[in-house]
């Protein structure tokens, strides 16, 4: 009869042996039971007698050890998904986790703040995980890439605009906005185009494709057009001074970089007596909700991030099957929502 | 001479028994030194030596392996810190992540989307970290901190409104947000308050706080004055239909829970016919940039995480000194901006 009470309140944790010792069974049956292992024949009724006695035990598998016996972890890395652009990575991210949970991994979401790309990889190397999500504020080298696959990672995926050497990618091109963005304006026939170009150094990661992404719509036009870059602080006397500059740029419309900004640039324009979408067209990106409150309502480019195959399970198949060739998956659909602004 | 080259690339890690052979010392010479263990006697030249070694063959501790030989792990869990109140909590949880990686410990970020408490505390102990900081949305009970305390960790700390019985607790008193902003509409002679209240389920952690401060503020009060809860979806139509019934409820002040429920209530007040601040003041909280661009300029309750030990030295000081009592350290510290709304 066994002697172990439930949840001894203050001991040290238990063990799988006391799992195995409550429940009757072998220590392996104990693991293969607790990590889903259905290569192995076992009752149903034994299943449950191990999964309930490792409940009446309050019994937590150390993930170290098991992934210094198994000699891999089950460990995967996402990154914490800071702004800018945080909401739109943050409802993917939000997925992710929870379809790698329902795979069992174990999800850490990683802050990386205020290090380089080298040190982040070694410090990810460092918890020993089998997938690593780089964001896209970090670009991993091959030298960090080298560290984290020689730690045992058997998937380096990176997430953002740019795709880095020697890992897979999930790409978000943010040029494909400034294109959208820019190719709805030309339709509305401007051909006198502004870029707003964020100053706050956190942007610059989006800023920098989404301005490329609108010259580049201009290029493959046939429309006599320009565009013009239009840096700016998200402040506003940095918007009043650009607006009262509008008239001198001689612009018939301009992108704003995101609908926060399009909403400072807008204020500023009106007060200097520009007529939305009369002198200017405006269109914002992000289809926040307050912008839909901005008389004239703004136009925005609305971007969802979505994969043929479930981000989880494609993780999950690059850390089954290593050593592929690096795979590419574009996950960003841009779509203007035209409204009154432009 | 040594036969080993800097970084031979595809074979597996170095170990500290390599980095110990290339600097031509001990492997415990290695491990005092990337320990930064400073009661060992070890001249500076040596700790350079082995340094430069480490560096050189890219040798990266694992930190698993560390905390299995050490007893205890240098891991600090902190939440992800997902929306609503994410802006507050990201700059906060941002500087706690850079001071706790400056005193060595490595952080990991956790969400635990998805779970309820005693199973995220469950994941989380498979970490074995030393300390965890959980967030709001997360109710831990004393199962859950019994298992985290029993697995290792030395300091467990709530992040939020609520503290709970035997973790130390970082307070986020949303109520003092609710009760500064109906002080500040009482101050100007409204008496009819009504108080937004998200009807989105993330919310309600920090709506019900915030309505449960604004009541108190009344009853705190010598004025004859009334405050009434609001329900609101994040939605034009539900602003709409609020507002359409603004005059039959008699309400001569609104505190709109943020500054994006105040701008979404705003526009629906203004196209009801309604004069801000004749007819209604409004009172937001959060302070956005955006806030200050409507006409009327909103009003807001500004706020700002701070703590008079720095955070990172407090958790630091709990992990080396465990088994004291619950500590509780107030973060929040609101302030009206009175702007032309109100």
């Amino acid at each position: 009869m066994s002697q172990l009470s439930p949840q001894p309140a203050g001991t040290s944790l238990p063990t799988s042996a006391d799992v195995a010792r409550l429940a009757g069974v072998s220590r392996a049956t104990v693991s293969y039971v607790l990590n889903n292992n259905t290569t192995v024949r076992i009752s149903d009724s034994t299943r449950r007698r191990v999964r309930e006695a490792a409940a009446d035990l309050g019994y937590v598998p150390h993930a170290a050890a098991r992934s210094l016996r198994a000699g891999h972890s089950r460990t995967v890395l996402l990154p914490a998904g800071q702004a800018p652009a945080g909401a739109l990575y943050q409802r993917f991210l939000t997925q992710l986790e929870l379809g790698l949970r329902r795979l069992d991994y174990t999800v850490v979401r990683y802050g990386g703040v205020g290090q380089d790309a080298d040190e982040a990889a070694m410090t990810w190397a460092e918890l020993r995980p089998v997938a690593v999500v780089s964001p896209d504020d970090l670009a991993l080298t091959p030298y960090g890439i080298g560290v984290l696959t020689r730690s045992g990672a058997r998937a380096v995926i990176t997430l953002g605009s740019q795709p880095v050497d020697g890992a897979h990618a999930l790409v978000v091109d943010q040029r494909e906005v400034g294109a959208h963005a820019v190719r709805h304006l030309l339709a509305r026939g401007r051909r006198s185009i502004g870029v707003v170009v964020p100053q706050e150094p956190g942007h610059a990661l989006i800023a920098r494709p989404r301005l490329a992404g609108a010259l580049r719509a201009v290029e493959e036009s046939d429309a006599d057009a320009g565009v013009r870059a239009l840096p700016l602080r998200y402040q506003e006397d940095s918007a009043q001074d650009l607006a009262s500059r509008w008239r001198t740029l001689g612009l018939d419309a301009v992108f704003a970089y995101d609908d926060e900004y399009a909403m400072l640039l807008t204020r500023a324009l009106q007060d200097a007596g520009l007529v939305i979408p009369g002198d200017t067209a405006v269109i914002g990106a992000g289809d926040l909700m307050l912008g839909r409150l901005l008389r004239p309502r703004l136009s925005s480019v609305a971007m969802e991030l979505t994969c043929e195959q479930r981000p989880a399970e494609m993780i999950d198949r690059l850390v089954q099957n290593p050593g592929g060739p690096p795979e590419r998956h574009h996950l960003l659909r841009p779509a203007v929502v035209a409204r009154e602004s432009s």
